[in-house]
């Protein structure tokens, strides 16, 4: 059996997707800055995806920007905010432990320019308390960094009441969705959000390609220069294909949210208690709201890096935290920040299924799961 | 008939190119950080394109980093070479006035941050000339970065001489390849560059992948902060799809690099000398190498803003310069830079031909222009 539980690091393109994006490569293949039909072809495509998008997220047009994923989206939001908090004497920049890289790193170089960072804790459960962040608000806070929902855990966070949090101290607020958008209901309609940031491959689009958000009024800063593309804000012929996949991507996962939601998160519950009936078995985040496709579990005694490649060649994929530290030997800064031992962060697997999971594989995943955790647990007490 | 003369704009992606692209969407759609085979298939390919390119090229695959464009390409050197400049006391960067904006505006910013930046002038064929790189290196100079070829006029300039004097004086060498790569022979071996870059749309590769060339020993600054793609220095998930379609893509473009340059080059110039047949018709950079599909022509009294549309609705598709500057009133900054006065420039075409130009298009497009032109002038001189 094949087993692609591992959603929260890409996901497969759908036919569907793949398909309203093919004519833009070997037809509809003109720049769309040029002035003739083939060109403007390719402009209306990205005009008719941008308004797509803007529908369905609760925002203008004018409002989205495209880039090649969702760290350039983080990147060119977290500088933008810099930008704005300097030209507005504020220097103090807020985000939480359990940030992706992309915002954690991009926080370190800040940091290094000039600016003072304070990382909320999350608490037990993986959540970002408003509590926390009302204490650590000052007149000098640019930026509020708060992700919508961990892509370890699935822990939803409470964002809404994180900008307006952010918003009484005269803060900018910014969500990183990278893995809530396409998957848990998202508008920008009538709240506090400043910024949003996206990536087309978590929600069935194609990879090398996600948006930013940045309110109407907010000057974006420029990462990459040259063109006029995007308003002048982001230079670089547009990918128009991986464009027009993440727009018919995205209205695919939004119509089907509610359904796909549904059956991921009953096959969840059914993957979670059949193997917390496993001895040992501890769960992070299993009493918040959590992204309906992710469980992460601790099984106490066996190391991911043991059972991974044993799961692998059965077939089963999941992984053991984020696919972009996967290159790292530390354990999961996620699961430290939730209270976790290194021992037992080291021990912990994220499954994030999809939405064509069948109750056969769940129950063949729980077995072979169950099946090898005991069998390493014997090995490891044989030595 | 249609005829897409303006490949210097993006190329039409090869049908052989998709179809290696295709696999990695819906089936081998792993993320390359994964563990799990799925996964490890993924990180094959991207090892095995880098691998290719880096053959192609004459450099190691070490030196290769996979960026989302020709622009991400250009700023991320140009702020490594900065960096590098700051490190050994070097804060003067000297690059020319025919650049693209990708490299002008990026120096523009660098400028703010306190560096010095000297524009070397063009000849009027529009070449950068040695002797002008000589009179501007100093001691402080960090960079030297010149294009290898233009992409308005074609030019191919002396990059191995430039390089050469840049290395003298202990600067680095950059050249910005965009054009040039898969059109003429390009090699990295043994010569005095350290940086290129290059976009995958102007070889018949998709759009939104390019790559950057760094020569060893040169540690690359970051632009994406996050995870860790790319040796740490490009964070965001592989776009693998368009790194498997531009290794493709520069394989077939050097493979037929020879056939397919007598091709073009015979059919510019048919097409060049039957146009320069109308009266007030006068060519850019026509004394000296230019790439093999590329013709800038001046037609007096004929602005480009006039004809262009009319040749669009024949089904011509030629631009009026650069596409990435279409968007602004202003005449190209590259043909002033040759002397042109802001009427020549605004009166200025350029076609740039693909492979698959046929004699009978030319034939046509020659008529085509010809009688539109005239038809233009007369309607001036009646107003």
């Amino acid at each position: 059996m094949f087993i692609y539980a591992d959603n929260a690091a890409t996901t497969r393109v759908l036919p569907k997707v793949l398909e309203a994006m093919l004519p833009y490569f070997t037809q509809q293949y003109g720049n769309p800055s040029s002035t003739y039909p083939l060109g403007q072809e390719a402009s209306r495509a990205l005009i008719s995806s941008r308004e797509t998008i803007a529908g369905l997220l609760g925002c203008r047009p004018s409002e989205i920007t495209f880039t090649s994923g969702g760290s350039e989206a983080d990147n060119q939001i977290l500088r933008t905010a810099a930008a704005w908090g300097r030209k507005h004497g504020r220097t103090h920049l807020i985000s939480s432990t359990i940030e992706h890289h992309a915002v954690l790193h991009t926080l370190d170089a800040l940091q290094t320019e000039g600016f003072t960072v304070t990382l909320l804790p999350a608490n037990r459960e993986g959540q970002v308390e408003p509590d926390t962040l009302e204490q650590a608000l000052t007149p000098e806070t640019a930026l509020v960094s708060i992700m919508a929902a961990n892509n370890e855990t699935g822990a939803i966070q409470p964002i809404a009441k994180l900008a307006s949090l952010a918003h009484a101290r005269g803060a900018l607020f910014h969500t990183d969705a990278v893995q809530a958008l396409g998957h848990i209901p998202l508008t920008l309609k009538d709240t506090d959000i400043d910024f949003l940031s996206g990536s087309a491959h978590k929600f069935h689009g194609p990879k090398g390609v996600g948006l930013l958000f940045a309110r109407r009024g907010i000057e974006l800063e420029s990462l990459i220069f040259g063109g006029e593309q995007e308003r002048g804000k982001r230079a670089g012929t547009e990918n128009v294909p991986g464009i027009v996949g993440m727009a018919a991507a995205l209205e695919e996962a939004v119509k089907n949210l509610d359904t796909n939601a549904r059956k991921m998160a009953d096959a969840r519950n059914a993957l979670e208690q059949q193997l917390l009936a496993l001895p040992g078995t501890r769960i992070h985040s299993g009493n918040v709201p959590r992204l309906p496709g992710h469980l992460n579990l601790a099984f106490a005694g066996v190391p991911a890096e043991a059972l991974l490649p044993v799961l692998g060649m059965a077939g089963i994929c999941v992984s053991a935290g984020s696919a972009c530290a996967s290159g790292s030997p530390e354990p999961s800064h996620v699961l430290l920040a939730l209270g976790c031992t290194p021992e037992e962060a080291r021990c912990s697997l994220r499954f994030s299924l999809g939405d064509d999971i069948t109750q056969e594989q769940v129950e063949w995943m729980a077995a072979t799961v169950i099946r090898e955790a005991r069998r390493l647990r014997q090995l490891e007490h044989r030595i």
